[in-house]
């Protein structure tokens, strides 16, 4: 297991600069007097293809060698990731082939083809997604990105802590959701190392608390597919970013699934931003543990705004 | 009738800076492939109380004399004028009174006082709306600001091209909704004095176009209560507004309602940010007027965000 280090971080924030926004910080007023906190939001909504996610596919892309690039690269993915590492590969012209679940919702397979990516479909089984993909990668040849078990995603995810530690003088606390972990080892990983004294926390949905579960038994406890309004952070963590939780991480809140809800509803009305409910477990977990955050300069990382227009979550009952 | 001189705009730049945000400018590749153009979005929507109408509203305010100030301010708005003038006022921690229709819409009257403002409801007539607001000041002795038929609010609201076009470079066109011709005004009013060369287009709704049949007629014409989904854009021109839209607006192109949704929700999806109906309403223009807009650096205001998530236009029928 390769353990990724800050001079990736370095290395990775070089290498796709030109295919990443260096999105910008918001504030909110209102939210900074409803919490006590001065809340400064990381604005990857607006990232290429709407997520965080495009910093780790766009390293992972573009570090590879010519030769290496020639035959593409492939992933498992309904989610963010998948689209991002068909952006990355459309930027860099190689095939991309993404394996999701005859399920999945249509737009998602879309939005994969719309960046040059293909989609093969499998059965909505682990069982049928892993002999699916292994066929993909044994007829293409194609290098597999994980969507974060993987030192060249996590570099890439660091980067954007990197920009939000020059973008705010001072932070004490940086925050961002935890789902298998990537953005919150990109952020442990680039913080111990420029600013050492920033307490990183996670915030989890409680109807997927594994992560948080897995950092008071001390090591990784998977479960099996939970159900929550959070669709990105439903994955286990694995052995890369578990390095990272278990060393770094302050604590992992939890915030139930109306909380999130309100959360992101009280963000899109207070902000004017459109983002996925995955992002707002953070401002849902500060809500719930204002004690933690009260004066101090937290970093809120707004994860991706990739969300169903039609399918709202308070357009339910 | 006092036109509002250069002079003026900047003086009320510098009047309203310490309560207003710079707001910033978004750009979206997907939106610039599909129109041909390079749109540069500026995105009053995160301005204060959620609309540009804070800028105008500010000024009046803080621009006030001691004494007059002491008897605070009055408007009659459902909208976002009333909203900013609370606002405004609340900042300068004077009284402001707000005449609204008593069928307006609760969270409106809400905000308002959310802000600290007072509302007084009248029947949802002119006569009625007239009658109470006449009682109001000669209760009060506040200071009438009209949504826009005022020099100071005028003035106000012509910093936010004064900023737009300090923040991008090398503009061709500027184009904004028009409903009572505040913004359009004020950019007019900037535009011709910094950046002469800019043409000025105005986006209006067809179902509510009484300022492109103005336009084209050579004088003032008012509807009665136009209905559209752009709810910001409903109001008619005066004699102040009047004076910059006939003298310095190149053209006010019209689009149909189903085709502002449309345009609302490809800003949403593509760009991540939540504006209000009116503000869609320059997108779908260009979309239909592509020729007027290729090539060329476009400033687009999008003018507000204050809409209600529970009622979103796509969500009907």
């Amino acid at each position: 297991m390769y353990i990724p280090t800050f001079q990736d971080v370095l290395d990775a924030h070089e290498r796709i600069a030109p295919y990443i926004h260096r999105t910008p910080v918001l504030t909110s007023s209102y939210l900074n007097d409803l919490t006590g906190a001065e809340l400064y939001f990381k604005c990857e909504n607006f990232q290429k293809a709407g997520a965080f996610k495009a910093r780790g596919a766009s390293n992972a892309v573009f570090g590879l060698t010519g030769t290496q690039a020639a035959k593409g690269v492939a992933t498992h993915s309904s989610g963010n990731h998948g689209l991002s590492l068909s952006y990355a590969a459309g930027r860099r012209g190689i095939p991309c082939t993404v394996v999701m679940p005859r399920t999945a919702p249509q737009a998602k397979k879309d939005a994969v083809r719309g960046y040059g990516g293909r989609v093969v479909e499998c059965e909505p089984s682990t069982s049928s997604r892993e002999a699916v993909f292994a066929e993909v990668v044994a007829e293409t040849g194609a290098e597999f990105v994980h969507p974060y078990n993987d030192p060249r995603v996590i570099a890439g995810q660091a980067t954007c802590s990197r920009e939000l530690n020059e973008q705010v003088e001072g932070l004490d606390i940086v925050i961002a959701p935890i789902g298998g972990g990537g953005m919150i080892s990109g952020t442990c990983l680039t913080l111990s190392n420029v600013n050492p004294g920033v307490k990183v926390y996670a915030a989890e949905p409680k109807q997927a608390d594994d992560a948080a579960r897995s950092f008071r038994a001390g090591h990784i406890i998977a479960d099996d597919a939970p159900e929550t309004v959070a669709d990105g952070l439903k994955v286990p963590l694995k052995e890369l970013t578990w390095h990272f939780v278990k060393s770094h991480v302050s604590d992992i809140l939890t915030a139930e699934e109306d909380e999130i809800v309100e959360a992101m509803k009280l963000i899109w009305k207070r902000m004017k931003i459109v983002m996925e409910p995955s992002s707002a477990v953070p401002l849902a977990t500060i809500l719930k543990n204002k004690d933690i955050f009260r004066g101090r300069r937290v970093g809120v990382i707004v994860t991706g705004g990739n969300v169903d227009l039609d399918k709202l979550p308070w357009m339910k009952g």
